[in-house]
Order: C-alpha cells, then structure tokens, then sequence
C-alpha cells in the first residue's frame, strides 16, 4: 500500500429532513449567497421556492447563476464570478447535480485570481484559496458533493477537461435521495453507470496491496446493480435511491483510491465523446467500459478482471481463467443493455466513425501523449477501443 | 435508510514516511504539547526519541504524561488535567494504541470544566470545547484514532463506561503500519478482534435498508479474515499491518453505522468483564460473539446471521437457513480459535461463575436496565450468554 493522505471533512447531512439545517449551516460561511443551478428542474419541483423561503426567512441575501449545462461550460464561469464580485458575495449555495457543483467549484476559486477561468483548467492558474460552497444534490452521479474536482467544457476549443483544488471541497452537502425521484430513466442509468465507473477506475489496479480498498470498491458495485435495476423500475423507492446516492459520494471521494497508484483510463477516453459530441457522460463510460476491459485484458490483468467477475457478479471460477474474465465483462456488458437500458453502441448516441481518429489523437494529447492507467493506451489502442464500440 | 449526519475530518496521514509532517500538522493548532502515552514501548520502539527530537528542532515546548494503563484509568486524567494547567499547554499529542488516545479524550474535555473528569463519563457533566488532538498510532484497534469516543475504566467503582463528544475528534492522525510491527500475537490477534466486534456491532441490524453500509462491512471483515492470520505468522508483513490498521479507522469512524439504529451488545457484555477482571477487552469480545450470535438466533435473525456465512466466509447456501447460521457462528469461532489462537472460554482468561451474576447485573443497569440492540438483552440473557462462554 503506498503513503497517502485521506482528509474529507465535507460535513454530509442525509436524508428526508435535513433542509431544516439549511440556514444555520450557510451562516457557519457566510450571509451573501450566490444561488447556482441549472435548468428549470428544481423550479418544477418546489425545491427552487423551498430555498428561496428559507434564504428570506433567515435574511440570507443571495443572487442567481442559472441555467448552467448539463456538460457545464467555462462561460457560466465567468459569469458567475461576475456576479460575485457586483454583488460582494461570500459563500456558494451548488443545487442540482454535478454539473452545477463542478462549475460552482471554479467560480470558487476563480473568483479570487486576476485571470481567466479557464486558464485554471488548463493549469495556467491556481487556486490558492476559494469560497466556502454548499450543496443541494439532485442527481446520484459524479460524487462531486464530497470531493474536490470537476469537469469543465470549453466549446471554443471543443476541450473537456478536469480540475482541483484542495480549496474547493464543500463544506458540507444535504442529500436528499427523494429529490431524485423525477430522474427520468435514462439519467438514472446514466448516473449509475457513472458511480460505477468511478469505482472501477479505482479498483483496476495492479499489485499495490489495498485489498480493503478493493473489498469496499465492490460493495459498492454490489450496491448498484442491486439497486440499479429497482430504482428503474420504482422511480420513488427510497431505499434504491438511497443507496444509490450514498454510494455516488464515496466511488470517489477518496476512499477507494487510498494507497493506490490510480489512472483513470476511461474517463480520459470518454471526455472526448462528450466534447466532441455533447452526450451524456455516464453513457459514454458505459458504453468503452466493457469495450476497454476487453482490450486490456492480458496475462498481467487477468486474475484482477476475473476476480473482479467472481465477487461482485458470482461468476463461479473455472479452469479457464481467461474465459472466466470475459465472463465478467459480458455480465457487466448485460447489465448496462438490459437491467440499465443504456444504448451500448456509439451509433446509437449519434457517434459514427468519422472522428474517431481525431478524438482517440486529442484523448492522448490531453494525458500528455498517452493514458498511463492500469495499462498504458496509447492513441492507436484509444482509437481501437473506440472502433470496438461503434 | 434512517436520516444521519456525517461528519468525520480527521486527517489520515498514512503510510512509513509521514513524520516529516509531524511538526507541521502540531503548529496548525498549537505551540505547547502534553505527550500522552502508555507504558514502554515507545521508548523500546526509538519512537519517543524520534517524536523528541522533533519537537525540539521545531521549538515545540512539550511536558509528558506516561504510564496511561491498557484499561485506561480516570486517575491518569487527573494527572492530565493538573500538567496541562500548571503548564499553559494547548495540544495533546495522544502517542499509542486505543487506551492512550481514548484516556487523551477525556483530558481534553476536561481542562475546559470545573469538575472532576470522571464526571463527564457519568454525564454529569458535558464537554462544551477541547484542546485539539494528534495521535500517533501503534496499535490497531479501537479506531480511536479516527472517532469521537473512548472508554475510561474507574477501578473506585469497578465501572468502565465510555463517553464521546463532537469536540474530541483528532485533528489528525498519524498511521504508520510499521509501529505495529513490535505488537505481539495476543494483541495482533486482540486488535482483530476489536475491529471484527466493531464492524460486527454496526452490521448486526434488522430491516433498515442499509445495504450499502453492511457490503462495505463485509469488505472490512474480509479484509480482517484475510490478512490476520498473515500478520500473526509474519507481523512484519506490511501490507497486512497496513490493511488491518486503515480496516481499525473505518470499522468505527462512522460510515458503517450511518443510516441505521445500532445496539451495541457484545461491546456492552464485554465492559463488564474488563471492568471485574481487567483482561484484554477484543479478547473478551471474541470469546462472547459467537455465544451472543447463538443466543439471538431465530426466525428474525437468521437471514442476517445467514447472510453474514455466505458474504463472509463464503459458506454455501442450503435450504435449511438455520443451519446455514449455525456454520457461520461456528466459522466465526474457529477463525477466532485456531487462526487468530484467542483462548475461547472465559476459563482460559481466568475469569469463573463467581461474579457472573453481579457483571450481568451491572451490564443491565449500565445499559439503562437491558441492552436494546438487534435483539433485547435483559440481565438473564446476558447471565446465560456469559455461561455459555465459561
């Protein structure tokens, strides 16, 4: 197991009834508040008017960043960080889902350099300090309620790309798991599959030792695909979407990934797909994930991808440790299609092969000439993988 | 899934090389040091020398408090409370297993009241602030390093109770497996036990839809059967010190429980045992465990105790469900007796039926009349699982 440092102090207030804390939390920060969100979702809810009383009642003054995307762009950025300086602001309320936290992040750093947002992402800036920022989450996906990254795109020059700080962790999250019962279908698979790639971007590593981590990494798959399919089927029971919720924050607040050397393979691949194309991100990781295995799985991988089988879908172990591990991959291929309704061919999201060449040379680019992961990917083995998902 | 706050912001600094930032980590809260710690073995170690001379190079004025007893008891925080005071001190540098923090706990608490410190484990009175804490762990166990507890014998009463406050979770703590590479086969073997009673304690609930929470459980109990028999053959193995030592902060920080009601049974059971007869308080919990499984097994609990063989020990699923939990309670057993070499009757640690009514007595009473955990003790329930144990 290698040294590392856990330290996640994002105070996590779960359940039915916590918005009842809402006030006093945002006082512990601040009394000016800039209210980010994204569509009119949370307005068709009541959640939107809920806030706005609370806000009135306890004289917490606030202004709106709306209609942020759901890849969110560095423009809504930059707006933000407008309205706090107009406005004297000093504190960040995030509602919705990743998108809108992950935006809210860089306007919380942002809002203290003299520069560009964007020079941030692109690491032509750093953040040295930030505002405190809150959330409300409302989708079960990016785990960006208790974490210190985000993902922002820049249209201009067709570039999606992550960033942290360890300014930007929220000070603390409510989850209320029914605020996604409205979730349709398909963002309910994709968040899934989104929770579930995280996890396993932690857990395929190579001979580090972090067994425990690896032992949590797969309950928490265990978790999804049991309650995947039933929260498809019963938008409203609570259990599945708790659960569900509780397991977005820890694929990837840290935990999984203590003592452990961790690339992440298929989110550099599918950033591209959403840059390029706008589709959504949980999507495209379901779709390379099975796609990505198979191309990995070598003499090297092949006990860590059957093993990966054998606990957490049951596969029983036979002989044959190499078809035991394309088992694994063809139960997790299934899983996706048919108890999660994802389309698991890029033509079926609008892809076809024309830039395929172009995104698998730009996902290369952006790792700094190859995706260092469990395997090393290069462009030629990116662009393969993509092949293999059309 | 029942509401709950999360909250744990302890900082993790694991691994072999994390003394360099020691002195770092003290000088974000304080200048003036009690080092708290037990018996010897950290002078046999070269660890006090190391932790000396840090101090010393970065100007960090320090006074000691030693000899803080296994069982620790409430004299050892009076003595912390007068050397604080007399000194002006404004840290506790808390340097060895469970009993040094726990004891380091409630001296904290207690510098800040005008009453004596056993007060506060009775409730009598409240800790309303608290110096802050680091700890450098060398033993794996209570999990102390990472939570809000601890358990304080006073030998005046024959009681032993524990006591815990938002206030004194450790700022940070140090965790280098290789301090435990010196502790011997009975406490190796004790510690596991500890976690396992832990884990065990937050996982044994009924109904509550927790299923997330009791996947990761079973990782920690896996992870404990997995590497305990290798840390007791080869203590210094690293990755089994290192697996079971990050195990010990996670089986009671916290996350396990969130979401559920839990009793703690065994823990309750055990105090008594410790309190009368001052034995090794994990080796007490593994000799009751598996007698307190046997006692509340029936048609409520036999899925759980079934489940628990199946996830856990990989038993085989039959049609007959309680004898499917008959050979989980059984493996439990044996894993304690013949991997781990616990002496699996209260006989072996010399403890006989004289006072087994009075301790069955005071479990009750000290519970508040029964112990309401998964299932209801009353006295005569703890009086028979304490004779199946002799």
């Amino acid at each position: 197991m290698k040294d590392f440092i856990f330290d996640v102090s994002t105070r996590i207030l779960f359940g039915r009834d916590q918005m009842k804390n809402l006030a006093s939390e945002i006082k512990k920060y601040g009394s000016r508040v800039l209210l980010s969100y994204g569509g009119g979702s949370i307005k068709r809810s009541g959640l939107y008017d809920e806030i706005i009383k609370i806000l009135e009642e306890n004289n917490i003054f606030y202004k709106e960043l709306s209609g942020i995307e759901p890849n969110p762009r560095v423009e809504s950025a930059r707006e933000g960080v407008k309205i706090i300086r107009e406005n004297d602001l000093d504190f960040i309320l995030a509602v919705g889902g990743g998108s809108v936290i992950d935006l809210s992040k860089l306007v919380a750093g942002a809002v203290y350099l003299d520069c560009d947002p964007w020079d941030i992402v692109i690491k032509k800036a750093k953040i040295e300090r930030a505002l405190p920022i809150g959330t409300i989450l409302t989708l079960s996906a990016t785990g960006s309620e208790m974490d210190r990254g985000g993902v922002i795109t820049n249209p201009e020059t067709t570039q999606k790309l992550g960033f942290g700080s360890e300014y930007t962790l929220p000070k603390f999250s409510i989850l209320n798991p029914e605020l996604t019962y409205t979730v349709n279908a398909k963002h309910t698979a994709a968040g899934i599959a989104d929770i579930m790639s995280h996890t396993m971007e932690n857990y395929f590593t190579l001979g580090d030792g972090a067994y425990m981590q690896n032992r949590l990494a797969e309950g928490i798959l265990k978790t999804c695909i049991h309650y995947g399919p039933i929260a498809m089927k019963e938008p409203e029971n609570y259990e599945a979407r708790a659960n569900i919720m509780w397991a977005s924050s820890w694929a990837i607040n840290g935990l999984l990934s203590t003592g452990k050397a961790t690339g992440w393979s298929v989110h550099a691949m599918e950033h591209e797909l959403s840059a390029f194309y706008d589709i959504t991100h949980g999507i495209g990781l379901a779709i390379l994930t099975p796609r990505f295995l198979n191309h990995i799985l070598n003499d090297d991988t092949v006990d860590m991808i059957r093993d990966f089988g054998i606990n957490v879908f049951g596969i029983k172990a036979s002989e044959d440790k190499f078809n035991d591990a394309k088992k694994a991959i063809a139960q997790l291929h299934i899983f996706f299609e048919d108890d999660m309704n994802i389309p698991m061919t890029l033509g079926e999201v609008g892809i076809d092969d024309k830039k395929l060449e172009a995104m698998a040379e730009a996902a290369a680019r952006h790792a700094g000439g190859s995706i260092r992961g469990v395997v090393e990917l290069k462009k030629e083995d990116v662009l393969e993988i993509y092949k293999a998902s059309l």
